[in-house]
């Protein structure tokens, strides 16, 4: 089983701090949604929808924290929660969506009690919100589960497939996005074997991916990113599956860098290539892929690995933490609301209706 | 400047030990044909033209060392020798071709001095040997500055290039091939900025090509292998080029692993994508790629990096140190003798009359 990834509980969130894993299971216990939008930061807690779960759960606490006097106070400090959590990370839209409808509930609330709280009031506020955190959770659980169910019908059996980064339990409050429509497909038997690329440089394949795998009991390999070609061409692989950061409205796709690349080799050599993401990850309010903000984050996180450096002192690199994923090389999305193919515009509005 | 790679001289050999680089310039000294058999397959010495020119000098250690009696004896050791030297790594032919080229010049010699040899007669085999040793350096030495200059016209002004692995001067005794034609272009200031692929698992795009690319003071960033896609659509890219370890004689080329990827990334964006090696690359028995042995090399090299392991203990991994290329995803091929383009075997044949 996979530990836990967030416990909320006694007006304090235990974050699991994955930058140590598979190595140490610990946690880090945050009572503030500054000490939820370091952790996300500093990559102790990632992947998208396990972030926005974060996130909720960190606005609760900052409420209980700030325990505003008024209406008009909830107000004001709705707004700046919201904008400070959502400041964390700029690609994963999940982040924005539980921070924004947290917000949202807040300003209803305020505007359902106007004036000073009373006590009572407040502790109905309180109770209110970690009632929708809490909801934000069972709703990314629910959705892993359809997911994984919606995504296992399009496999065939004695399944080859591949997943790059870690769209896993450790990314979500559930059993995952990507890897849970191959945990979904293993329960039904149809998963031969399967290839978590290490997703450089951040190893979240293999350190996350492939230890789920193994724990599930799933026949699995650990190869480097730049083997997947060769690995497609010469193992059987039919079937990609990634999970996404954030999709535009027309369906062209943010997750992890490397997934587009993934995406080209698939096409190349005719695999469906699949996107399993909830619906909060759908941005309709980005137009297309070339609207999404990609985070260039610090080169050290390339060029060293722990106490080992990679590379000479000096060296300049690059480090974009995402890529866009034209829709054109998406065979399907797996939302928890079904499967959409071809990805187009209207599809995905009809998928969202 | 590169240090050199290999010294040659008073019957022994000093090997730069690249498992080292950056950090630390150190040579190991062997005095036979093991040690460079064991240098080679350790990886201390790496690069298919240095495996080539280091074999050669590690023939010439061994007879030294041997000292034949008689033309039979000479025959029986120098087949023993070249079997050994060709045994340390399965896919790089500039190994196979320099073995069979100094075995050749023993058995020539035999043939020439038939029954025991006199004093006078094993020097004159010994100085031959080492000659011919030299020759195979002198020879790879001219073909990088030829493959710089063949490469370097194909090339755009203010080319944004990329390259995979280390085929620089790290890997050859002269220049570099694909590094080699970087710097050409450089000299000629048509390079406007390089991007060198991290290429795990051994990194030597980020231990290695980075480093000499640094030294030649070309403007040049490190990138993870999967970023290719990414840098390549969004930064202008507008040519690769990468090293051979064995080309077949319809052109289908085995590289360091994650070249084919790149090349169908390539081929995606439609940037050109150019194989830079000198001829003994060329395998005129190897009807295609199929028929190239693709070494499999230990996991160990996947799940860590020096101390520091990357995944779970008792992880499967894959770990293929190589790939193959279809010739019809490559632009052209670049020798010492020309360009190749298209590449097909008619064309091959041609360049090598």
């Amino acid at each position: 089983m996979i530990p836990p990834r967030l416990i909320f509980k006694k007006g304090a969130l235990k974050i699991l701090d994955q930058r140590l894993l598979p190595a140490k299971i610990a946690f880090i216990t945050v009572k503030d949604a500054a000490g939820v939008a370091k952790a996300t930061k500093d990559m102790a807690l990632r992947g998208a929808p396990l972030i926005g779960c974060a996130a909720a759960f960190g606005f609760a606490l900052e409420m209980r924290r700030l325990r505003p006097a008024s209406a008009s106070e909830l107000k004001t400090k709705a707004l700046k929660t919201a904008a400070m959590l959502k400041a964390a990370r700029p690609t994963a839209v999940a982040l924005f969506y539980a921070a924004d409808r947290m917000q949202a509930a807040a300003l209803a609330f305020a505007d359902a009690n106007p004036g000073r709280f009373t006590p009572a009031a407040r502790a109905r506020l309180l109770a209110a919100l970690d009632r929708e955190a809490r909801l934000v959770t069972k709703e990314d659980e629910a959705a892993c589960l359809a997911m994984g169910l919606h995504g296992a019908k399009l496999l065939p059996r004695n399944c080859v497939i591949m997943t790059h980064c870690n769209a896993g339990a450790l990314a979500t409050m559930g059993i995952g996005t990507a890897v849970g429509v191959i945990n979904a497909a293993h329960a039904q038997k149809k998963i031969k074997h399967a290839y978590s690329c290490e997703t450089r440089p951040y190893l979240q394949g293999a350190r996350l991916t492939i230890w789920e795998l193994m724990r599930e009991g799933v026949s699995a390999e650990l190869i480097t990113d730049n083997m997947a070609a060769h690995i497609i061409k010469t193992c059987g692989v039919n079937a990609i599956v990634v999970g996404a950061d954030r999709i535009a409205s027309n369906g062209d796709t943010a997750n992890k860098i490397g997934t587009y690349g993934l995406a080209v080799i698939a096409r190349h050599h005719k695999v469906p290539f699949y996107v399993a993401a909830p619906t909060p990850t759908i941005d309709m309010q980005a137009p297309d892929g070339d609207s999404i903000v990609i985070e260039e984050r610090s080169i050290d996180e390339v060029v060293r690995i722990k106490d080992v450096r990679l590379a000479p002192k000096g060296v300049k690199a690059r480090h974009p933490a995402f890529d866009v994923t034209p829709a054109s090389l998406i065979t399907a999305l797996i939302t928890e609301k079904g499967v959409i193919s071809p990805v187009t515009r209207a599809n995905i509005k009809k998928n969202l209706a």
